[in-house]
């Protein structure tokens, strides 16, 4: 049997260096090669000083690697190499599409592992202080995108946020004049309470508050950067605050 | 102006010490005392080597600390030190109780921060090697518990769990049968894939898969032990691969 290394799939959490995990520090610093999401932190990368890093540029919406490169060059690179990294942004098994590249690793008989990593969901309900679960309000959170992979059918994503106490949505920034319209057709009351927070974690994070029919709004005022849309009653009190200091800042 | 410290809410991660952020990391090692969680690793709180530890014991179903002694027990200990650190299991703000404390130390005036922290769901998809989401057939993923608070109306968790396309269940291994029970009338079929993991990320891991009208002997099989609930196509494959296994390590 040919000799190969161990791929590991790794976390790189939602933005902020010192929200990565112990473990995965651990690997960065072990790993011979790293490829990397276009978003994860210089410092972040910095710790893996003696690897070679090839940056396969994963960006919402923006110039990508194609998919079947990052599998091939992924089952290239274990063949040569120890350790190597697959660095993807938040966790890899949410919205990281780290099944394709599980199944070709697979398929290849190259041993990996998954290490999670902070989701951008947890984060962003860090810093704006509002728990996603509360006692007798909300029992459940959905996790969706309104995206769309190329050529796939979609399923519907928004019967599960219209029946959840609690909704986050990845990837829904970019066309949120129709995703406002697909959750109030599935009954999601116009004044529910939202949340717009942009570079979640990092220094320059925003988050912008309101209701439902001014996420369009809310969205515009973010522009490009990686966000995340948290809606439900949890977010009742904050949105409110958040409303308040992005009319000031406006003034200002 | 009274002389005060302040207050981090940290999640510990889902038990493996080296799943912990750097930030908790730091944070333990800076600390001056430190609640805790019954399940937070020794090796973990090994980390807050200055502090003074309190055992909160907040373990599911078992003995533990007054949810109301501890809250008074925060803002007192932040009146007397610079660094408290409130360790919870996994993620405050996902089945952390997290609001509770938040609104204490805000009635208080009193500063915290919130360290989010891997949750079990994460670490159980990571371990293994199914993504919750994939590329046409799961782009939601709902984390309910069938589990109520004292004295609250719990809301319909069922709905959530229904309409997602992927569905993962914090606390619901005691109840196991009223659970499955619940899942199939609101229409989740019987033969719908599931995946139950117990000590998620720790050595003694195990994963049961079968399908959901197994789940009571899936669950009779792990005890006490805190676990993870899982179920979707998604783990189709893996339901197969961990039910086999189980069976061959009863016949052993």
């Amino acid at each position: 049997m040919k000799w190969q290394g161990k791929v590991y799939l790794v976390g790189a959490g939602p933005g902020a260096p010192d929200l990565l995990t112990l473990r995965a520090a651990r690997l960065l610093e072990q790993a011979d090669v790293v490829l990397h999401d276009a978003l994860v932190h210089p410092q972040t990368l910095a710790l893996a000083a003696r690897a070679r890093r090839i940056d396969v540029g994963k960006r919402c919406g923006g110039p990508s690697t194609e998919q079947a490169f990052i599998l091939r060059r992924l089952v290239e690179e274990a063949r040569r190499h120890a350790c190597v990294v697959r660095l993807k942004g938040g966790d890899p098994m949410l919205f990281g599409r780290a099944q394709e590249e599980i199944d070709a690793l697979r398929a290849a008989g190259i041993p990996f592992e998954v290490v999670p990593g902070i989701t951008s969901a947890l984060a962003a309900a860090a810093q704006t202080g509002v728990s996603l679960t509360r006692r007798a309000t909300s029992r459940s959170v959905s996790f969706a995108t309104p995206r769309t992979g190329d050529g796939t059918e979609p399923t519907d994503w928004t019967a599960a946020a219209r029946s959840s106490d609690t909704t986050v949505l990845y990837m829904a920034t970019r066309r949120a004049e129709a995703t406002t319209q697909a959750l109030i057709a599935a009954g999601h009351p116009p004044a529910t309470p939202v949340l717009v927070c942009a570079d979640v974690s990092l220094p320059g994070s925003v988050t912008h508050g309101g209701h439902l029919h001014e996420l369009p709004a809310l969205c515009a005022t973010i522009g490009d950067a990686p966000a995340i849309v948290m809606l439900g009653e949890v977010f009742r009190e904050a949105a409110m605050r958040h409303a308040t200091a992005a009319a000031t800042s406006r003034r200002a």
